[in-house]
């Protein structure tokens, strides 16, 4: 109808959100305009300006507004230390542990045949030259894998294992106290504090 | 972190939809930026624009972009027949059966004693002006209640129905053919024209 274009429009576009289907877009769609829009007000700023400002940081391809993240940057992590974890969520659910004070890598993401995902995607040269730089006053003594338990995060520390095998680093992976099939973010705090402590 | 300001902040805003909490929204923050940030500049527009555009009609309370939407402009419908429904997608459902030719009131809600919403919040005020109007070419003659089959849905129609009960009109509800306890969104075309043809 010509009277709601602009709702339509709407509808479509929440359909970008992952896990949301027609049903879902068109309830948001009425929620909002109903009785928030205040909030979709606010959320159309926050997009644009997330959209505008985020982006990845140069050496551990995590999110942020910088040319390098505040993390890279902490003159007090152990620069020894190379955490390689999957997603930004996994990486915030390894900080709260408050276990480990080294770097990070930051896949965005795992490799997955099925949705076509492959060393490209994920960034692995830029992990493997990351790796390869020498840094005079803290050479890299340790890349600890810390991607998921699942068969695709499995498959990944794999692959980057592999990878390392020559390059005379320890590679070290998450101990088993994450039950498997699980996801690092969804996991209590003292199971990743035990898992890192006892990584092998 | 200050340099992740503007994705703290958009996750914080799509928590503004509908079942979206922390989680979720953390993924779908991370899914706009990783893989789709066209589609969130598009639902920022889309946002901007319903809310700046779409408003109530005058006449039914269903969203529309003009005074008066074109449901109730159609000199086709039959202005005899007034039906009530809760939301523009339950109105969409009946449209869908093309066994209903008359006009709508769209309350927005139902009464629901629990969320604080009550006779004034679903607009039963203007519900009742608009049956009192006198339509000197067409006559109302019968009010259909198409509210949910829930406990809210049927408390709803039975106030109306009260309201109503000296109007000197017949006020019917769909028949029970829509199973108890289902919403009539979700209810399949076939089982909806059987109610409205078995209304009572
Ligand atoms: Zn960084
Ligand atoms: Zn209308």
């Amino acid at each position: 109808m010509a009277d709601t274009r602009s709702l339509e429009r709407l509808i479509e576009a929440l359909r970008c959100l992952p896990g949301v289907g027609l049903k879902s877009a068109q309830r948001m769609a009425f929620h909002l305009l109903q009785h928030d829009p205040h909030g979709a007000q606010r959320l159309a700023g926050a997009l644009s300006e997330a959209v505008g400002k985020v982006r990845h940081c140069s050496r551990c391809h995590t999110f942020t507004e910088d040319e390098v993240c505040s993390t890279c940057r902490d003159p007090r992590r152990d620069r020894g230390l190379l955490c390689v974890v999957e997603t930004p969520a996994d990486q915030a659910a390894m900080e709260r542990t408050g276990a480990y004070k080294g770097l990070y890598f930051v896949l965005m993401g795992k490799l997955s045949a099925l949705d076509g995902v492959g060393p490209r995607e994920i960034g692995l040269d830029k992990l493997f030259e990351r790796i390869a730089e020498e840094d005079p006053e803290v050479p890299l003594r340790e890349v600890i894998l810390a991607t998921n338990f699942t068969a695709e995060g499995e498959t990944t520390a794999h692959v980057i294992a592999q990878a390392l095998k020559d390059h005379g680093l320890q590679v070290t992976r998450l101990a088993r106290g994450v039950p498997v099939g699980s996801e690092l973010e969804y996991v209590d705090l003292g199971t990743i504090a035990h898992a890192l402590v006892d990584r092998r």
